[in-house]
């Protein structure tokens, strides 16, 4: 792991870029004595990990007092797309508009992407845990749910997960959903455009946590109040700290 | 209003018994320089205001800055039951027993019982309102959510609302949800026996509030998790400080 800049931000919080082989990350850190818990923030996939919101929640997160780190998923972000990554998009993109079904075509297209993004989350947990300061236990925070229910299943090391029911999960995560038994907190906005109810709900009741706690907020996609962000960070503490 | 009994407890609320007229109420408080804001805790009707699980969560909430008062229904608590009551109960036990449908039977018991608990806790409310040291705003707590519908749509001092979607609310609140148009929290046990889930969430959708919040855990009708008084002070907090 390969820091390549950083900046103190107003809020304390140090703001690292790294790499990590390919993979580009930033990891943020509050000033602290003791070792510092460690959440894993994912984004939903199709943006970058400069995504302000996502890096609202991060630095946010980190002046709670925890270690966040963020990585590009292949073909993501920062990362350089391949013919077949642009086919797949442009595929989508046209039967969107073309008000055709889509399911299959995210399918195929996010269904390998998550199984490759695995071995990626897993080596930059090796890494961030060797550093200096970071001690765990590990958390999940992600707008990506699909990559944290593999993540949960494949990854002992994570012992609670927060994901926001708003996108697209392939089958094979919907399947294993019943193999994550960790504490989850799952967020929906009710009237999320791109993302039916009912599967949402069909999602909680599938994962074999015994503790799993639903917070439904009224509004689309993008309007999932502040107070969830607070509300995130609580059940973090009480699993992570 | 007269107060009858008063107690400091461990925690430095007062806890003070009330009559006002014939309705038998205890009143929480902490002790506070400002003008404290005021919630409404109600319980499950068939519950007396004595039951340790509410008495529980309004020490909680008093201890968090909040006066807080709960009043026995006609026929439920300390309060004498009449004949009707005592055969409505009857029957009710007699059809769950034979495991005969129930809906109507609650319908022409609960129904009435909410329509005569309004005007006493709005009673209630005014002198409440007149003590030195509660300032509102108001907000309501309850176990009792049919109560909670009536009083809101009904009570413009009551500014938010939470409540437990645990028990049978009558069709003429399932109407009027949508008028109701404070913000509020809505608890949903997800295997609550007694409880439709569907009809939980059809509740949760017909509420016309903007801001309204649906937090489900797993488990029983008496499960909830403890962090849920927390967040329900959160909350609170959020509206009525």
């Amino acid at each position: 792991m390969h820091f390549i800049s950083e900046q103190r931000l107003d809020d304390g919080v140090l703001e690292r870029e790294f790499t990590l082989g390919e993979i580009p990350g930033t990891l943020w850190t509050p000033e602290s004595a003791a070792p510092l818990p460690l959440v894993l923030m994912s984004h939903n996939n199709g943006l970058p990990k400069a995504d302000p919101r996502m890096v609202a929640r991060a630095r946010y997160t980190a002046a709670r007092g925890y270690a966040v780190a963020s990585i590009d998923a292949a073909g993501c972000g920062d990362r350089p797309r391949s013919a077949a990554d642009e086919r797949a998009r442009a595929e989508l993109r046209r039967a969107m508009q073309a008000g055709e079904p889509v399911d299959e075509i995210f399918e195929s297209f996010i269904g390998p992407l998550v199984e490759n993004a695995v071995p990626e989350w897993r080596a930059t947990l090796d890494a961030l845990l060797e550093l200096p300061g970071i001690g765990g236990p590990v958390g999940y925070s992600g707008g990506w749910t699909a990559l944290g229910i593999r993540l949960a299943v494949a990854e002992p090391r994570i012992a609670a997960a927060g994901f926001f029911a708003g996108g697209f999960v392939p089958r094979a995560q919907r399947e294993e959903a019943r193999q994550v038994t960790i504490p989850l907190l799952l967020l929906l906005q009710w009237d999320d455009e791109g993302n039916p109810r009912q599967r949402a709900l069909d999602l909680f009741e599938a994962f074999g946590s015994k503790e799993k706690t639903l917070h439904a907020n009224l509004g689309g996609h993008t309007g999932t109040p502040w107070f969830e962000l607070e509300d995130g960070c609580r059940f973090l503490d009480r699993h992570l700290k």
